[in-house]
């Protein structure tokens, strides 16, 4: 069985200092890719040999990691000889083209994209809420949506302690969620503003600064749900291994940079305090409480830029249900929506 | 009886040419003092003598309307003496202290402060939905808050057809509703960032482009819930005269200019399909429906600024609930969330 093998192979390589892994990052000049490298030069992430890959059209760029120089090589199914542990973050065309080669040639794929998420041989893994799942892998593992994972971190110790019935969620997504581009043609757009010229359009097709927009993801025409708003229903039942959740969502892109909102409206299956409730995420992983009655300070897009932890705040009973309870979080979409979760995915292997 | 008095005066001025109201406005000098009038002209509102009222500070300021001059006139108890009709947008402590006066002085004042819209003796009106509660003033009658206004316009056909039993709402609510100061230092912001200048932060007190934040209104400590969040709920029950009602809300201030949106999500008593809501809603007063999938193309901030309708859209069945349906709703916090509600309130009155 491969995931047994999987597991083995990391014992040597993590355990006993036979070596490090070899690490590969697919997509790497992109703006998630750029963060694998942050977040493992953080957290000082073991490795042996670094592949730094990207499309044919960014092969030849030079990038430096810690102290050494990299060049950046086309991606292609031949890249994964030798290579342990790959970050994918190229996109779906891509990571459907490539990643099997590279589990043929023995790699563990650790996809951002949502090609192989709701696959049932794939694992989709978030370390605070699911880490056993990434250890019944078949060489791919899947990372969530960004917007599923800010959500589940602060969602799922409330799941264990009393059980969520349903979830209704609200979100206020950054621009980083469409890519670097997407932030580069927000950022212009206050430059365009301020000098009064035509406002640049090239990536969203109309005004962003100053306004807000209903998701950019396709919209289901039968059901009226964007993809975005259904990767959430999807992936939470999966991640938390229980059909019985019932989510929906409205998914908003708003002119802020790297960091989503969301504001979360629970129904319980029992009943659990504002003061329970608090007491539970304080202990939970990934999570920071900012919940500032007094000084009218809650979690905001700017608080959690750059920071690993998802923010929590504005929790309070919803009086208008039984057993409901309110919460809005905020994380940052590039590293606990995206790199960093993958790259705690990569160290649950290494740690086996 | 006050409020018969006030019907039948009316008849007579609006009726058959005796003469028009004498109207006053009060907080002119202020964001939504200055589109009191641009509803006013655009809607060819009737007056015979018209007055301008403002702070001390603000006494002497020169406004042209209809091209004529008016001086604007410091705001006193003294100040409604033959005036009709005042329209007050000058902050709750300000109606709080020269309501009663105009009233004795026999106006019917429109106010958009917060003042009296719980007062049980002060009917609270969107024309849309309760203008038979215009009727029954004793002097006064409130105008209600934006985000209540835009929501209730957009739900309250939802409920006549299938009865709302509660709506969980979150908001993204624009600059505006904190003042015409509020605009300009959230455009100051756009300007110091290109220039790589501190932001200015006189009013907020923090960064708001590319930011957001919990609504800047009081929190009750005991239940978390912000004051413009606990007028979303008790407003509501109140305009629709039914207490069965529940409603909870998350308040959220996003940098955006002048219109505010809602992503609504109710639960009915009865079902109602989503062809059927929307017919419903095509037909109610108030209401455009933008709501185009193919295209990706629902309510915006900056469709809804200047225009009168609020625009509805992203309408779905809420799967995660029995009888859910789901809406975006969008809407411009100076006109039909204050100035155009509160003029058509007058009209109400003069078309007695």
């Amino acid at each position: 069985m491969r995931g047994t093998a999987a597991r083995l192979a990391f014992q040597v390589l993590g355990g006993n200092g036979l070596r490090q892994p070899n690490v590969a990052i697919a997509g790497v000049t992109g703006a998630v890719g750029q963060e694998f490298l942050a977040c493992m030069e953080k957290r000082n992430f073991p490795f042996n040999k670094l592949k730094l890959l990207a499309s044919e059209r960014s092969a030849g760029k030079k990038i430096t990691y810690k102290g050494q120089t990299y060049v950046v090589e086309a991606l292609t199914e031949n890249s994964f000889e030798d290579v342990d542990i790959a970050l994918f973050s190229a996109g779906g065309s891509q990571s459907r083209q490539y990643a099997p080669a590279a589990v043929k040639a023995g790699t563990i794929v650790i996809d951002n994209s949502s090609a192989f998420r709701m696959d049932p041989k794939v694992p989709l893994v978030i370390p605070e809420v699911n880490p056993q799942a990434a250890y019944r892998h078949n060489g791919i593992i899947a990372n969530p949506n960004c917007s599923t994972i800010i959500m589940a971190v602060a969602v799922y110790p409330i799941h264990q302690a009393a059980g969520v019935r349903r979830a209704s969620v609200a979100t206020y997504q950054a621009a980083s969620g469409a890519g670097a581009a997407a932030m580069a043609e927000l950022e212009q757009q206050a430059r365009d503003w301020v000098e009064g010229q035509p406002l640049t359009q090239d990536i969203f097709g109309r005004q962003y600064i100053w306004n807000l927009f209903s998701h950019n993801s396709k919209i289901d025409p039968s059901t009226g749900y964007n993809e975005e708003e259904v990767k959430m229903m999807r992936e939470t039942t999966k991640i938390f291994d229980d059909d019985s959740i019932r989510v929906t969502a409205t998914c908003i892109r708003v002119p802020v940079l790297r960091a989503h909102c969301e504001a979360i409206n629970l129904t319980l299956n029992e009943p659990l305090s504002e003061d329970q409730a608090r007491a539970i995420l304080a202990k939970a992983p990934g999570i920071t409480i900012h919940d500032n009655r007094a000084d009218n300070s809650f979690p905001e897009p700017l608080m959690a830029s750059g920071i690993d932890d998802v923010l929590v705040g504005r929790i309070r009973a919803d009086l208008s249900q039984e057993n409901g309870l309110e919460m809005f979080v905020a994380g940052d979409q590039l590293l606990k929506g995206a790199a960093l979760n993958a790259v705690q995915i990569a160290e649950l292997l290494i740690e086996q």
